[in-house]
């Protein structure tokens, strides 16, 4: 049953946080402290969708030697003791005078020498998930150690995804492939986008989607106004460009790409876009390898979609993808990253087609030794037509 | 269509903005600097799923008069535009060298006098948003403007909900209590945990959910091992306790609690806990209203599901419920907080039933002038039984 080819091996966690405490070792870190789902999900594979409650933090502290530590609340021990690891310290949370500040400055205290730096994640795509009170009363608590940049050394392991990882993301574009290759039966003029948004996401749990954290979208004339909106219950019209955007999840990792639908014959601007987008996608893949940078890819695309000149509204054509929607790097014309075997990235050329209309399109890949491979099945140039 | 009566009028905007401006100007701040998606949404009606993605910051400056003030990336532009709010600041994000920052911190210094205090959330509940260096960069260039703590402005708003905030709650619960009586359609022993959370999900959907944020359950022997677990592929069983607890939303607003199954008739045990912990939601709905505190609802309900004593792993036995999953307050012992109308709660007992076994029970109330009323349907003492 491949059903229960679930998580990963324990192997997968030991060479993380050997990886991790190498680097911490090149910079004089004598601990990392992990406040975030991504980042205590990656060390020991603590999986569950409870951080949508913001009432409880929780912590995890990789020590320069040894094994990852939880200090956690007590309602995620059962969990936390299904993993592989075995220091798990609780309190129980929510506490109104202590919610796990001392069990946690105690915790550091026995593994940090007197004076020792902690690392913890401070710049781009970060962000510290405790109370900014509690984070001074710890630094106070701490005190002489420090509370340094992490240097970003969980967002540099985590840009290169492991074999296991490349295989959930691909299983997870595979869920999604089959259900936009279903929107027609979902979607036909008349319907309203809320009903479609509804009966799209039930689509991707059928085709085997753990859950569907991100789904956006929009239906318009010729284009539509923006790619993060929730859906109105206007109804779905001939003439309109369908855009449904996904990031489902199995197994913890996303996929997240988009297809466009023409309601009706799509308009020689519309369909023009779409190819356009396409080639633009395609141009990129085809320089994606070892020797390119994220800077490449970029141009690949920009000068694809955007013969006369973009405005990039999105701000950049692609991202990383694996534990969360959107991860380090950005495909920006400043990002001069080479690209490494392992790398998952989305591609996301947008076009605009008149004052508040635009279109995006959006494929996964992954960067092989040799080149780049799908993750999602590549569109072909001609847009999708609903009728 | 009820359908299309979705967001709210923006007196409501108005009415919360006015709120904590004058809570602002009792305890001496100048600004408010939100972050994080309830906050931002709560004063602007800003409602997308986009938050899922960790890379940009987004921000809100409501000043001492006037109106809320958003400094966003320019792709949330066209849909903040769609909101109340007119005066939208944006920049190119991804911006590797400044992301936001800048701008935030020239938008402050404009309706910031010299000197003058910002307030941020720091306390129970919150975080900071946007990268802790960045939070750093900002507060070196707005010296000698000071960053201090919020005083819980937004948080104390936001506990006491608005007829139009409850109209939503109300209607989400509705959906969930539909779909919970719908299990017996897709439950049944043999099938798998996951495929139990996938159809319950689309169950959700179908009812009437705009999407379904949190899913957690269990079915285990005579209960489970814990409340925040997602689906194993491990078939459900005759004899098993099923738990699935949901927190779906409809047009911004959570519902948040959990429905219990006996599959096949349950045991003495199973049946006992049940009927206590529907007992003991009963007994603070009871004692709901004007004149009681948070901590005389902890008590009702463990005296009554632990009349052994209890242990609580959970932390607490209720919260509040509204934008998100779980709310200011908890339902602890050492909360003391009056209760008063408008406030939305969770009621959640539970009972220990042997080593790593438990059974939770969870209801939705709001406090009136007159007491509580429910807002999901009440079970009743007997455990629902599928066959």
């Amino acid at each position: 049953m491949s059903n229960t080819l679930r998580g990963f091996a324990p192997q997968e966690f030991m060479d993380r946080t050997a990886r991790a405490q190498s680097m911490m070792a090149t910079v004089d870190l004598d601990a990392l402290l992990l406040t975030t789902e991504p980042e205590v999900r990656y060390y020991t594979g603590f999986l569950t969708r409870f951080w949508e409650s913001p009432t409880r933090p929780w912590f995890v502290v990789l020590p320069a030697q040894g094994m990852p530590i939880a200090v956690i609340p007590s309602i995620g021990a059962h969990l936390m003791r299904q993993t592989w690891i075995t220091d798990i310290r609780t309190w129980q949370a929510p506490n109104y005078s202590d919610d796990g500040v001392g069990l946690l400055a105690d915790t550091l205290r026995e593994i940090v020498p007197r004076g020792g730096r902690i690392g913890l994640a401070d710049t781009m795509e970060s962000h510290v998930r405790m109370p900014l009170a509690d984070l001074h009363a710890l630094q106070a608590a701490l005190a002489p150690c420090q509370i340094v940049s992490d240097t970003q050394i969980t967002r540099k392991l985590r840009t290169i995804k492991s074999d296991s990882e490349i295989a959930k993301i691909r299983a997870a574009a595979q869920v999604a492939d089959r259900a936009f290759d279903r929107v027609g039966d979902i979607a036909r003029p008349g319907v309203p986008l809320s009903a479609v948004f509804r009966d799209f996401q039930a689509l991707c749990l059928s085709e085997g989607a753990d859950w569907v954290p991100y789904l956006a979208g929009a239906a318009g004339a010729g284009g539509y106004g923006d790619v993060i909106s929730p859906a109105t219950d206007a109804p779905v019209q001939p003439g309109d460009v369908l855009m449904l955007d996904t990031g489902l999840v199995r197994d913890g990792y996303f996929c997240d790409f988009d297809r466009n639908y023409s309601v009706g014959t799509p308009s020689v601007s519309v369909s023009g876009a779409h190819a356009r987008l396409v080639d633009a996608t395609r141009a990129a893949f085809d320089i994606a390898r070892p020797g390119s940078i994220i800077s490449d890819l970029f141009h690949a695309m920009d000068r694809v979609a955007n013969p006369g000149g973009s405005t990039l509204e999105a701000g950049r054509l692609g991202h990383g993808l694996g534990m969360q929607l959107t991860e380090w790097p950005s495909i920006v014309a400043t990002d001069h990253t080479p690209l490494v075997p392992g790398m998952v990235l989305t591609l996301e050329p947008s076009v605009l087609l008149g004052e508040d209309r635009i279109m995006v399109h959006e494929e996964n890949i992954v960067i092989t030794k040799d080149g780049a491979a799908w993750l999602s099945t590549p569109q072909a140039r001609d847009i999708r037509v609903l009728t």
